[in-house]
């Protein structure tokens, strides 16, 4: 039997926040009052703190299945606790939402949300309904990594092996819906200490690798035509598409053979490069590094 | 000198982080990586979590003093501490922002946000910008409180006195912009175990309160002619008008006289009535308790 149809706001929350069935032992009080309330983190464990957001006919459209818009959602944040080595707790999700509310739509997105919650036992600390002219999700998450493990942007070495989990490119019009995020496998990296440095890939090879580059202070050297590749799509869409959610990650010279040999998932990893001295010059195979500027772009993405 | 425009989203996020000068303890890793790292929690202490947002056009103005509107976005998570009797520690950002950035208007909002958090030593965490057709912020807080001595919504007993500090009523069109979170009168009255349940008054007495007896279980009794009231604000509005970022709470009977005597804060604080055993009707006076309804509102409020 579909649950009435909402008559205020609270009615409305609790429709929504009764499809979540995780929980995570960190959460001593959850929805319901002015704050959450987390235990200490276990003794030898640090907090990690994430927030991002998708907004309508930018990162999702009208069309899209709303469980893949509440999937997207929450994945993007579980995919920077994978490229920390972190492991996730809890989420807030704070909902802009227009005075026409499409009710049905939260409550599928909401299942898409709480579907992959489940699956990395994420529990449902809050959140908060405001009203919006367009439909938009802003979603914190709090993760715990054991202290001195977490992998920061900041640790590349010139000489380290330069790798990527999975394919690139070609994320549009469905596969920045329907990701997973790399939360074992940037788990096994940072607890192996193989990371030197680790993120995750949201806004293209072309923006985050020279991020990555530019936080550790070194150069860097891409072969495009190395990268492995999505169906159909060229070493520039792979460079410049953004919306991979893999990880970019760099490993000691010597510890790569080691790293390949022991790597315990069917998520492919690549050696797509290597760190260079910063008085070099960034070499990128003649491709053009743009990836993709939220704010200033000149490039259009496709979605949108 | 002022900053030159910025060229790409990056410098962009750089000119506005600047501005923040508070720093925190707690955080390890700032803005910069894919996740904020926060230290272990005090020894004796937990972590309470918060999310809140402003959306233009329903909590601000174009026209608002875009210092007024980054006071108010933070504003709004740190009275959900006060009202849990927490410190805070931490901010995340998440911008929506559209595709002509007023980038002089951003600063503005940054430097109010940043003279809020200076001083609360809120140290920024992190963010995301995402664009967005209409611009919005949402802060995601962390803060700290001694085990056993957060307040939640569900203490409250029948014959507590009910209490709130400050005035009620006429938010709009300016008071909202610009209200002083109740941490310290939050802060004093959890540390010394004097409120049996608290929250803060964010969408009027006339929802709010009904949401405390509910989670508490209980039945009240407000006579609304005795409300602490702005100049030139009925009861009805006192009751219903919303955005009063002042603090409701219980007080044993019999500890009444003690909180009033020992209150060491400019803020005033007024008992406005009593909480009655769960099987009493709620005495309002008369007077409609309807306060403000986000998603399924009818009335309109004064400020959209």
């Amino acid at each position: 039997m579909p649950p009435k149809e909402p008559r205020t706001e609270d009615e409305f929350i609790e429709q929504l926040t009764d499809v979540w069935k995780a929980e995570n032992a960190a959460i001593l009080w959850g929805p319901g009052d002015d704050c959450a309330l987390l235990k200490p983190s276990t003794v030898g464990y640090q907090r990690v703190l994430k927030t991002d957001a998708v907004v309508q006919n930018v990162h999702f459209q009208p069309t899209d299945a709303p469980e893949d818009v509440g999937h997207k959602a929450l994945g993007r944040v579980l995919s920077d606790f994978g490229a920390m080595g972190a492991t996730p707790e809890s989420a807030l999700i704070t909902i802009g939402i227009p005075t026409r509310v499409d009710v049905e739509f939260m409550r599928r997105c909401y299942r898409g949300m709480a579907r992959l919650a489940s699956r990395w036992k994420v529990g449902l600390a809050g959140g908060e309904l405001v009203r919006s002219r367009i439909l938009w999700l802003s979603i914190a998450g709090t993760g715990i990594v054991r202290r001195g493990q977490a992998v920061s942007r900041k640790g590349a070495k010139p000489g380290d092996a330069l790798c990527v989990t999975g394919r690139l490119g070609g994320a549009f019009p469905e596969r920045h819906l329907k990701f997973e995020p790399r939360l074992p496998e940037g788990q096994w990296l940072a607890s192996r200490n193989y990371a030197t440095s680790m993120m995750d890939l949201s806004d293209g090879l072309g923006k985050d690798l020279p991020r990555l580059a530019r936080a550790s202070g070194v150069s860097f050297s891409v072969d495009p035509s190395w990268l492995p590749r999505h169906r159909g799509v060229t070493p520039e869409q792979a460079v410049n598409d953004g919306e991979d959610y893999e990880l970019l990650f760099t490993v000691r010279a010597g510890q790569i053979d080691v790293v390949r040999r022991l790597w315990p998932f069917e998520t492919p990893i690549t050696v797509i490069g290597q760190m260079l001295h910063p008085s070099e010059e960034n070499r990128t195979g003649g491709v053009s590094f743009s990836g993709f500027d939220h704010i200033f772009n000149k490039r259009k993405r496709r979605s949108s």
